[in-house]
């Protein structure tokens, strides 16, 4: 299933959902692979040392044997599922799986993302915490999107599960730490389980307890 | 070069550089379309009717004549692309070609495209205005990204010019109506230049005048 010059390396961290996906992934596929973890919310994407392997300063970033990387959660996706039942063959169907990660990407990270960070990881006088409201607000307006395709349709991917639900199911399944409430919908709680049940499902290991305490006081 | 289920129908703000890419790529592939014109400024992508067409109220839409819809401007490239010379073949090439989609779209164009839109759309007394100085500083991150990747190769989307150029070229074009400057970037300056020569290329329009006078007065 995977690449001819496997061994592969994630560098990522552990509980970023965007290094989580390419995680998900890789377990799925049977892969063998080697995980560096790296301390984003540290600051260790901006050493020189990490710059040199993304001059953009992000994880995950994925090394081949020979030295050539790939960034971008939801082009590492791409690119692993490439030939597995992960990723449709149709090209009409495999755009509408991309549509689905650029939303992810565009309309959906920033914000649920973007709320759980802050609500775990920044200071508790970071200015940052202002902008949770309008997070919060946009987040909502995400899920209501995802929740009417569910009422269509089983998956984002196509007629089987793929790599757009592993784009989507990362950072959805956490959206609760940055306080976004997912009782307001069914059909996205019963796609998770529908996630939750794929062969090889391994869930996001869960942050550090001063993270939790942070997520709990906060939400 | 174009799918067998043309006529395409593209909903799209002429202004907007994200419908501008699809514009772009249609004239250069030499294929026929229909453009219905959206003033999503204008808040023409909240109607009912327009979110029956995309339920996240964002143009570009691009319209088959059986119906069916795909959104998202970087997925809308890729599917036209495909079979075309503005797309590689090879599976690791064309994941560098999505990487980069997904970088414009995540860390450059929510910087330059929105510090433009602020310079030309919002109002005078809009407290958008204050997040200026933080657009900009992300926007001049995403260049010197894009100038590092330019002292190494020619094209993003490959040994050839492509639909990641495409993506990239839409808002780079345009980052001085947003008061970013692109003298620093001389590689960028040399790669517009490369783009602006490609077969078939077209500008996107200008903006009429009043946005064009805020923009000379906010830069």
């Amino acid at each position: 299933m995977v690449k001819p010059d496997a061994p592969l390396t994630v560098h990522g961290m552990s509980t970023s959902g965007n290094c989580y996906k390419v995680r998900l992934l890789l377990e799925q596929l049977g892969a063998r692979y080697r995980w560096i973890e790296v301390d984003s919310a540290g600051g260790q994407t901006r050493t020189p040392q990490f710059l040199a392997l993304n001059p953009n300063g992000k994880v995950p970033v994925v090394e081949l044997g020979d030295g050539r990387v790939l960034t971008e959660s939801n082009a590492i996706l791409f690119w692993l599922a490439e030939g597995t039942p992960l990723l449709p063959v149709d090209g009409w169907q495999r755009a509408q799986a991309l549509s689905w990660m650029f939303f992810e990407q565009y309309s959906h990270e920033p914000y649920i993302a973007v709320a759980r960070f802050i609500s775990g990881w920044a200071r508790d006088d970071s200015p940052r915490r202002d902008d949770l409201p309008r997070l919060r607000e946009h987040g909502h307006a995400a899920l209501a999107v995802m929740e009417r395709h569910l009422s269509l349709a089983t998956w984002f991917t196509g007629p089987d599960y793929g790599i757009a639900d592993i784009a989507l199911f990362a950072y959805t399944a956490v959206a609760e730490d940055g306080g976004i409430a997912l009782s307001p919908y069914p059909a996205i709680q019963q796609w998770l389980q529908r996630v939750r049940a794929q062969p090889g499902f391994v869930a996001m290991p869960a942050p550090e307890a001063q993270v939790l305490a942070r997520i709990a006081t906060r939400c």
